[in-house]
């Protein structure tokens, strides 16, 4: 389902995936199936996307950046791919962006959540299932099921595979909840 | 005025209300009169906008938000309507997404002022003609006429009726210019 | 070149200059040559460019704000052009919006890069070659090559004209590769 005002370059985009309107994805770029890309994001030439993501809206995905099965990206949170961007018409930037050494690639694991407006600097991972609060600034690698938060962001406690704190990290990542649900299962 | 680039699908939208190019307003919104939505902005199905709302480019109103008259809303300033986001096509996750248990409540009431990239996390009440400073993450509600800022945000001092700081709050929230003028009236 | 989802409403562009699909370019804007405007990018009328400035997607330049020749602005990073923002339709804030007087403007020197999600409050000036981190909050003038990161942002280092970060200043602000370069010419 691609909006009738949205952009799709690409043809590696898996079935069931919805782009909404004034979306734009590059030729190159690559997204699985059931994805959810809301207005106004982008998805650049070299971004990765694995099923079942939810990009809110003006969330852009950079060359480098890749979104494993599952992940959520907040409302306008953003990413990066190079630690020292200068304007690469500038005089003093040309020697460096003559090259691709300038590109630092992130990753983002399965099932994690972006929370809105944060900032995530490029070179780091972010764990399976972690949780990125709404408007920090991810300045190095986040665990699995980590919560974290602030300037820059700092971690606070852990998270369910369903998104609730947890009281205690208990051994396992589940909440009470989910952990009878998987012990039934 | 709608903009020949934007697109607006709902029916409840008041006279002299004007949408500005490739924004979306989608069925279901409700807005009053007299507002001007600016380039890239959002206003979600089940979102409410007062009369003589200003949204500043780039910003989306989702479900469960709710502008009083006159509320002010910066560049890129964020609001959220779910405290444990995660994509709902993940399979963990599945089960909260099948009510709207998730959804949590925000209102902004009227005269208030939210500052640019500012981020507001659902579920908070900002009181009237409160001033969020700019970058800001508001964590909790904001009393009328306070002035927050910070990352979580904090109470700094007071505003008038027209936004500017107050010295002291002297037992109502008018700055000297507008005490007179009140006077007069 | 301009994208046909692009508009561009200003005659004052230079050679060279490429605007990317739903940016918008208002008349009255100043754009010098070759600068990069990226998807959802916009400058308003009275808002001015230099040469060989990179706008990444999702920037705002508000009237007021002066971009000089080969600055970069990353992703998503916010100006604002008012210091007390009310929405202009509210009474309180009649008379404030009569005359021009809320306007304050914002300059960024020669070769000075934002960083993504940055947010640069009205009134600064950000000197040559600067940076300034992801995510920062700036409420103050920056001196030349300074690097700042935080919120508010504070200076915690120096950077060369091409990004890298200084070791220690050291009289001049040369890296060690540029520096060599330099003697070379």
């Amino acid at each position: 389902m691609v909006h009738e005002l949205a952009l799709v370059e690409t043809e590696c985009i898996g079935s069931g995936t919805r782009v909404w309107a004034f979306a734009h994805v590059c030729a190159g770029a690559r997204i699985g199936k059931n994805c959810n890309l809301g207005d106004h994001s982008y998805v650049e030439h070299g971004a990765t996307l694995g099923d079942g993501v939810t990009l809110k809206n003006g969330v852009c995905v950079w060359e480098g950046v890749t979104l494993e099965d599952g992940v959520f990206v907040g409302p306008n949170a953003v990413f990066t791919n190079d630690l020292t961007p200068r304007s690469p018409r500038l005089p003093s930037a040309k020697l460096r962006y003559s090259s691709k050494n300038w590109l630092v690639p992130t990753r983002v694991r399965e099932g994690a959540s972006i929370g809105a407006n944060a900032t995530i600097i490029c070179g780091v991972t972010v764990g399976e299932y972690a949780f990125i609060g709404a408007g920090a600034v991810v300045t190095k690698d986040v665990a699995p099921h980590a919560l974290v938060i602030g300037v820059p962001a700092k971690q606070v406690g852990w998270v369910c595979f369903c998104g609730r704190k947890l009281a205690e990290q208990n051994g396992g990542f589940w909440c009470e909840d989910c952990g009878e649900m998987e012990e039934k299962c």
